[in-house]
């Protein structure tokens, strides 16, 4: 039961943190007003939700926050198929939290925007992409970027990686990902963190494009897994990413 | 004795680091000035404070620097209740001779202005929020971000979670939540860090909203330590997060 | 063969990665607008490309991504001159594919353009460098830059360094050549990055320049490596920086 | 001998990294241009320049890089005073060779102004502060920051502390450092840094202020490390910090 209330609370913490740091912070006091974070501060933010939360609940979850990452692991033969549908209801259930807390918080100064092109940090192409990139870059770059994503998790968490590091990587993988792909989608690779904000956002063009956001993904993270499995996987025994409970005991 | 010290000198550090590079770097020329830091750096500041000084002075005193997590630890059951009060006089007392430094410094150019929305990098709501959020969103921030921060840091020092990482995972788990909540309430989740700027900031609406930054935090911690130790800790023996005196002596 | 996979794989992400976060998002909504990332969004995402695969795929291929570093492990004894060509091929391979799928992505708003001083992310000087600076400030930068990222490589990676934390000095490291050196020649010491994406600008010019970005590196990387291999170098036995196929096979 | 190499070839890093992202990058195309690094990157680059050469030959000579440090490792008795002439004098011609080489690159496109403030990232006080804050701001800056950073360093490499997170712990010590105080000094904390770029400035009043930047960084060190020897050492053995020459052998 641990394991996905650290699922839950992992995903919360990514929604509300990188989707609250756009929202609230990103582009403070508007155009020529030098505090806002930018796409930078962003980029940064959601790399650390991931590299916070997989250092503090990681070895109790596995640390997916993602229902993308849950199937990659799965196509990489890392996960159990069985444990795939509870993770992405807790991964869910957590973002949607984070959304409703966002609104709360953000409705705070009356300035809240609802309309626009990525109202509450959602994801969308077209008319909702921030730099207004089109359907085929939308969808070339959630799949490159999620499967790009899944090697890096696998191969950081591979018993030959440096122990302990896969936190690090994996999380600054993430913050890499927004440097590049913010202006084509807003970023999502993330299905969950889609989900989440586009319910509270109201705009029914944007809930249209949501598909989007669990197809490609969930696509790319099965390619990355599958590309990992079959063309780097060194074939030794790998540290296991999620583990098992009840946790080896440690003697008192 | 050393504890205290290095209570004392992190909280120090802390408060002229952190609030140092907003008051000083933060909006430096100002509008049009692409030099300062803006937000982002201001928040990696209050990050690298926590990060040099754990690694500094974390195995003397556990690292708390903050009396929000002594009383969250208290509520995780990582640390003597005994040791509140002590360590909570050495954080203000700290916080409070770094306010001091800060002010001296920050005078040297002339233009150290105390009226405005955040003088000395104070905290508040309201009329003193960065972004004009009022009590409520206030009040939800300051205390999701320090039950955020409070699981965190009791996941990083879980005895299962990478050695020596917590450091790392903490100071720049400090960093996101500045990234997300400085447009709210300037970000406290720290009773110390408040009160050492706003006593010389002179300004009473600044000290009568101090109240709520020792209660969010407070409550937050304590929310944070209960649901970790509840729903997340794992059972098995943790590491102590502050060592006992004498430490663990070494053969020669 | 798994390492040639992991070269390829490797100095795609690192020109994806970086010329991505450069064309997509370095100048985003141009002057005036606070949301671009900027030289240093650029610079992070390059040293993000190499921590993040160093720590995926680094034990499996040395994680060069570089002919230059190749070259320059060659120089310092620590890589086998047979395998030099086999891996470039990768490398440039790797590198084009990703200067392909840039330009696929970087078409789908209707504003890319292909003119101008350094279009995709190219490297040059004089007229193509970003800052205007000439061929001998190009030559002395290249040079400097990817000596001293060398002697980084090969002094995180000697047996008396820390275990695990190569990625990360190596990663930044090069983050911080292009905090420095982006102005000058927008920073390739690294020939196969340098070749990706010229090839897809269509600028004559820019292509007549590349002879420079493979010679000033690579001298660059022979000098460091002879340099560390004769000046620094303890003496003692140091890690593989290649990890030979078969891998070491962990018991059950 | 190796030692004074690497102590030569970091300073010389340090110097051209720091003040280079400095003169460079960091107001690219002035006012209204959003590519520059402004102080965060300049920060940023300072401490990453520690953080990898600390990595790259820290085993080599304890990766001191700056006379201020020398000697509060001697005050902190980490250090043998006998060597700290041949260090001192490593480091400021490292520190020379630097402001050199920065000087061709930065002649290479025929804006470099030798007049202005800081100069070639010069340091200085009242008219040659960034911020315009005088003579004892920068002496309490300067005394405070250095004594800090000294903390930080002896904590960090304590026998108690996590093993192989020093560099991270120092050279982004030194990033914050950056963060807080270049407003007012730009920033030394290290005498040979300050003169290896004043020699090549020309300007009588930034030489005529030197003096500043040896006598307030070395006062710092010693305090800071007199404090972590008398009030924070826990008293048991600590790891060398300067490995003794020949180093450890391990067997083949």
């Amino acid at each position: 039961m641990k394991k996905y209330v650290a699922e839950f609370f992992g995903t919360f913490w990514l929604v509300l943190g990188g989707c609250g740091s756009a929202v609230l912070a990103a582009n403070f006091g508007g155009e020529g007003n030098p505090l806002g974070l930018g796409f930078l501060g962003v980029a940064l933010a959601f790399g650390l939700t991931v590299l916070t939360m997989a250092y503090a609940v990681g070895h109790i979850s596995g640390g997916h926050f993602n229902p993308a990452v849950s199937f990659g692991l799965f196509a990489g033969k890392r996960f159990s198929g069985s444990e795939l549908l509870p993770y992405i209801v807790a991964q869910v259930l957590g973002a949607i939290v984070a959304g409703g807390v966002l609104f709360v918080i953000a409705s705070g100064n009356g300035t809240l925007d609802l309309t626009g092109s990525n109202p509450l940090a959602t994801n969308g192409y077209a008319a909702h992409s921030p730099g207004g990139y089109g359907l085929l870059s939308a969808l070339v770059t959630e799949i490159v970027m999620t499967s790009v994503f899944l090697v890096i998790i696998l191969g950081a968490t591979d018993r030959l990686a440096p122990v302990g590091f896969a936190p690090v990587a994996i999380g600054l993988g993430l913050t890499l990902i927004h440097l590049i792909s913010i202006p084509v989608t807003n970023t999502s690779v993330n299905p969950a963190r889609s989900t989440g904000v586009a319910l509270f956002c109201g705009n029914p063009e944007i809930m249209a494009q949501l598909w989007l956001f669990w197809v490609a993904p969930i696509i790319g993270a099965v390619i990355g897994g599958w590309f990992y499995a079959n063309f780097l996987e060194t074939g030794v025994e790998t540290k296991p990413l999620v583990s098992i409970e009840p946790p080896v005991k440690f003697p008192n």
